[in-house]
């Protein structure tokens, strides 16, 4: 009878060892590895990454070691609330229960390869909802475009390849409406997405980030694998780096799966 | 009966909604914040953090962003394999089963504050085998040495605050037996430590390092908040930033309580 309670409110700990054997679970990983291929907005600063050791030392041992310089958001990476939101919270302010949630993975591949700069409406969210269930509280909800297959290549990816160019971008993201409908009628933890921006390509105002980001809601950009993940019942980890005062940062995302 | 069987072999999913309510579960951060104060290894870069806009928009919104250099080896990090060990992985190489595992925290606290060159020994590894069993395959093995409570004071964390100065830093460490002891005797997928390094400060030899790093195993340095968690049960989750290649890079820690 306990047994059966706690079953039902959700992950249960094996109560022989005194271990939780998540890392027997099948997990896959959302991220992009930083790399000098690894896609920036044309106006930031891309990735950098140098050796400063690298070889056997007077001691006989083996030592490697490099830096790196990066924009907060490149690859795939957290859009803090702070990013579009004043006074909203800086990437080392979410708490991490936030960081944690149900994946809602809403897939528009289909209306995406028609239309690279489709925009997911709240039509999508409803059939979603229609076939799985109301969105939980705490969810995670991921645009699934297909874009992936684009990654690295700037051109198919972003629609321009030109440094500085932000005239000619294209790619789909999120409507409006869709920012509005989650924010304000669903209790979400944040967002994401398999393309560089939740905004589409060519938006000039970012109404998304600013109705995302005003709510207090973070953003997850360049997704990696998201056609490795069920339309529900994984569950999503979004551990970014711990930036103080930060507007985003990298971030490790991992799935488990049902 | 099917019941049983899952919940003995570790996690069990509610069937009910199908959301895994991990993000319920007591966590707790074990990351410092990277800022001007994060410390890193005094020959290496430190992290430097600047606003690039920040600010009401002519669009009338608001819009903020920043970017970073760093070492792979500042503030909480994880020490890849490759890192010490020729050959051995990158930090983009570890499967992502092998960042989550049981955490094993051996507490030194009262030797380490007899003695700031302490090294944890087999016997306080055995202790801790005493008195909870012997250590689980896939822990990951924590030092708890209280040094959390000198962070960030560069002098008392270290041993000593001048630039470039690795000729007096004494802070505790693993010793080499309980590194070979770990590596040989039990199947652990990493350590971790609260000070800057799993050697003890005086190491010119950074011997824990070779053997783990050479075994294909990682090390976790400058972990917060150690004092928070129990000495068995509760279970780690180490994603560090994906650097293609690198010896190692920030690291998101957190912690499942039991």
């Amino acid at each position: 009878m306990k047994l059966t309670m706690l079953v039902l409110t959700g992950l249960v700990f094996a109560s022989g060892p005194p271990v939780a054997q998540l890392e027997k679970q099948k997990l896959v990983d959302l991220t992009y590895p930083f790399d000098d291929r690894t896609i920036a907005w044309p106006t930031n600063k891309p990735f950098q990454w140098r050796k400063t050791d690298w070889g056997m030392t007077a001691g006989g041992y083996w030592y490697a070691s490099g830096d790196f310089a990066m924009s907060e958001h490149g690859g795939t990476h957290m859009d803090a609330p702070l990013h579009f939101g004043k006074d909203r919270s800086a990437v080392d302010e979410i708490g991490i229960n936030r960081l944690i949630g149900p994946a809602v993975v809403v897939d528009v591949t289909t209306a995406a390869s028609e239309n690279r700069d489709y925009r997911l409406s709240v039509g999508d969210l409803k059939g979603w909802e229609a076939a799985y269930g109301r969105i939980p509280d705490g969810a995670i909800v991921l645009m699934r475009s297909g874009w992936g297959r684009h990654w690295p290549d700037k051109k198919r990816y972003l629609g321009t390849d030109a440094p500085g160019d932000t005239k000619n971008l294209h790619f789909p993201g999120f409507s409006k409406a869709a920012a509005e409908f989650l924010s304000k009628e669903r209790l979400i933890r944040g967002i994401g997405i398999d393309t560089p921006s939740i905004d589409y390509g060519p938006s000039g105002d970012f109404i998304v980030h600013q109705i995302i980001n005003g709510a207090d809601l973070y953003g997850l950009e360049n997704v990696a694998n998201l056609e490795t993940l069920p339309l529900h019942g994984a569950t999503i980890i979004a551990l970014p780096m711990k930036i103080k005062g930060g507007t985003g940062g990298p971030v490790r995302i991992i799935a488990i799966l049902p």
